[in-house]
C-alpha cells in the first residue's frame, strides 16, 4: 500500500502518525475492549479524551482561562449563522470584510438575520489581496468584526490583523494552527476540523466566555453558545471520533515541536511551491506577493487546456487535490500540517518537468 | 483482545464486521492511497460512497422517491430546532406528544420559537406508557404533530403510530432499522447516527421533499432543509466518516436479512431479559408492558443499593453500560442491532445469578 500524496482543500491529509494509532486501537480503546466510538461520551475514559483534546488546544494556541473552547457540529457554515444570531443584538449591525468566497459564504448568512455590512469587498479585483487597515470602511456602532484569517479557494491570507475596538471574529478553519496566533486579539474565533485538526463533522470555537451571555432569547436554545458552554460541548452527543482524533492530532503537533516549529516546516513548504511558480513566467500567481497564504497555494497556467493536463498527469504521478476549486479554476496545492515536504517537493519537481517538457 | 459486552445507550455497540473492515481500509480506502476522511467530499470516490450509503437506507427502510434523504449534522437536537422553523409557519402551532425525556427536549425546544402545544404528557405517570389515541388533545389547525417514536431513557415505545391528518414527526433515532416502519405514514423522519446507524456526530432526516418548501425566508439558509435538499446534502463538509460508516452499516444489515431478519433477532433478545425481569419480583419493570421498548430494557431491583451493586457487578463481569440514566436511576439495557444474543444472554445468566445471591 503506497501513501498518495494528497493536497486535498478538505478534507485533507491527515498525519499518518495519527491515522496509525486509530488504527491500531480501533477495536479497543485504551484497553476498554470497545471502540472510541462505542463509548459513551458521559463515560469517565470519553470525558478524559475530551478533556485532553481541550488541554492540548489550550497549549498549542495558548488560550487563556476567560476563553471557552467548544467541540460543535455543523462545521464554520453553521458558525456563519450562529455568529449573528448570538453575537449581533436586535437593532444593531456588524461589520464584514469580504476577502472571498468563505467570507462571502459568511456575509450572505449573516445578511438573513440582520443589518451586514460589508466594510470591504476584494470581489473586484478577483480576490487576488487582502485589505489595508485604512480602506476599511467600518460602521460606527458594529457590534463585531468578521474576517476569513486565510481564503481557501483565493489562496490569500491576513498577515496582520485589524486592530478594531469592537470584538473580531475570525473563520480561521483552513490555517488553524499553522502559524502563531495572538488569541487575545480576538472575540471569537472557529475552525471546521477538515483541514488541520483531524476529520470532517467536527468545528472547534474559541471565544471570551462573557460573550455568551449576549445572545437573546429568541435564540433556539441548541444554536445559543452558552447552551453548550455550560454544558461543556455535551449538551447533545458530540463528534466523539472527531474529537479523539482532534487530540490525538493535537499530541503529534506537540510531539513534533507545536505551532512555532510547524510555522517553519509550513513556511518552506510554500516556498518551495512559490519559488518554482515565480522562476518562470510558465506559472502565474494570481494573487499579490503580500497576502500569499502558506496553506493554499494557487497559481495558472498559460491555458486551461494545460491546466486540465497538468492536474491529470499529476494525478498518474501520485498527486492528488491539485485541481482548483470549480468556482476559480486554475491549480491549487493545499499544503496543511500533515503534508509532508516530501510531498511537496515531488510537486515542485513535477512542476518543473511539466514546464520542460511543456513551456 | 477481548471485546466488552456493550449495553450503552448511545454512542453505543457497533457491529464488529464494520469495524474490522473500517480498520482495515483505515489507511487506504479502495486503493486511492488514502483515508476515506482524508477524500474530498467533492471526488468521485466520496460521492460514491453517499450514494451507496443513501441507496442502502433508501433499501432498508422502503423510501419512495417523493421523500429526500439528508446527512446532516448536530444530532436530533439540532432537529428539535430545524422541525419548527422549517414546518411552522409563523403565526401557527404545533402539536406534541409528551412521552420522556426525549420528547420533552423537542418541546422545551419547540416553544422557543413558537407556538406549541403538548396533546398528552405521561410525566404524571413517569412517563411508564404510550398514550392511546383517544388521549390526544390535538390542535385543530397544526402544522404537524411530533412523537418521539422510542423514548432511549424511560425505555418506552410507540407500538402503533397515531392516525392524522397533519405531517406526522418522530424522532426514530433509537430504533431506526430495528423493525419495519412505514415510511408513508411519516411526513418527517429524522435520526441520531449514535445508535443505531453509525457514530455520533450524523443525523439522518428522511422527510418529503414538498416540506421543504414550506420554510420562511427568514431562517438562516444553513437551518432550512431546502438547502441541503438542494445540495445532496454538500452544501457544506458533510461528516463524510459518519456517512462512510453508515454506508457500511447498512451493508451489513443487508448482508443479514434486513430490517425483518433484524427485527426477529432484536425481539429475541428484548424477550430474553422481559423473561427474566418477569419471572420473580426481585426486578420491577417500571413501564407499561404493551408500551416496552425493544432496543432500551429498563428495570429496577428492590433498592438503589443493590442497584449499584449491580452495575458495578456486572462492569466486573465484562458488561458495561447498564447503568440507568441519572434522570431516572434503575438499571437500562440498550439491546441495538449491533448487540449480539450472545452478550444478552450472558447479561440474563448474570442477572439470575445475581438474584440467587441477593434475592
Amino acid at each position: 500500500m503506497a501513501r498518495i500524496h494528497n493536497f486535498n482543500a478538505g478534507p485533507a491529509a491527515m498525519p499518518l502518525a495519527v491515522l496509525e494509532q486509530a488504527q491500531s486501537e480501533l477495536l479497543d480503546m485504551a484497553g476498554s475492549g470497545m471502540s472510541v466510538m462505542e463509548m459513551s461520551h458521559r463515560s469517565k475514559e470519553f470525558q478524559a479524551i475530551i478533556d485532553a483534546a481541550e488541554a492540548g488546544i489550550r497549549r498549542l494556541m495558548g488560550i487563556p482561562e476567560e476563553y471557552a473552547v467548544l467541540f460543535l457540529q455543523g462545521g464554520a457554515s453553521l458558525q456563519f449563522a450562529m455568529i449573528p444570531m448570538n453575537l449581533r443584538r436586535p437593532g444593531k449591525g456588524a461589520d464584514y470584510v469580504d476577502t472571498g468566497s468563505w467570507a462571502s459564504k459568511a456575509i450572505k448568512e449573516a445578511k438573513v438575520t440582520g443589518s451586514t455590512n460589508v466594510a470591504w469587498s476584494g470581489k473586484a479585483e478577483n480576490y487576488s489581496r487582502i485589505p489595508k487597515m485604512s480602506e476599511l470602511r467600518l460602521m460606527p456602532d458594529a457590534e463585531y468584526l468578521h474576517i476569513c484569517s486565510n481564503e481557501t479557494i483565493g489562496g490569500i491570507r491576513w498577515m496582520e490583523f485589524p486592530k478594531v475596538d469592537v470584538p473580531l471574529v475570525a473563520d480561521i478553519s483552513s490555517e488553524i494552527l499553522s502559524r502563531p496566533l495572538d488569541v487575545t486579539r480576538f472575540a471569537l474565533l472557529y475552525a471546521g476540523a477538515q483541514k488541520n485538526l483531524g476529520p470532517s463533522g467536527l468545528a472547534l470555537v474559541i471565544m471570551r466566555k462573557e460573550l455568551a451571555e449576549r445572545t437573546p432569547e429568541t435564540v433556539p436554545i441548541f444554536l445559543r453558545y452558552s447552551t453548550h458552554l455550560a454544558d461543556g460541548s455535551m449538551y447533545n452527543t458530540p463528534n466523539t471520533w472527531g474529537i479523539y482524533l482532534l487530540y490525538r492530532t493535537c499530541s503529534w503537533l506537540e510531539s513534533i515541536g507545536g505551532v512555532r516549529a510547524i510555522q517553519k516546516i509550513n513556511e518552506k513548504k510554500a516556498a518551495t511551491l512559490y519559488d518554482v511558480i515565480d522562476a518562470s513566467d510558465f506559472w502565474r500567481s494570481p494573487v499579490e506577493k503580500e497576502s500569499r497564504s502558506i496553506m493554499n497555494v494557487v497559481w495558472r497556467l498559460p491555458s486551461e487546456a494545460l491546466e486540465e493536463q497538468f492536474v491529470s498527469q499529476a494525478k498518474k504521478s501520485g498527486m492528488v487535490g491539485l485541481k482548483g476549486h470549480r468556482s476559480v479554476g486554475g491549480i491549487r496545492a493545499s499544503i496543511y500540517n500533515a503534508v509532508p515536504q516530501e510531498s511537496v517537493d515531488a510537486l515542485a519537481s513535477f512542476m518543473q518537468e511539466f514546464e520542460r517538457k511543456n513551456g
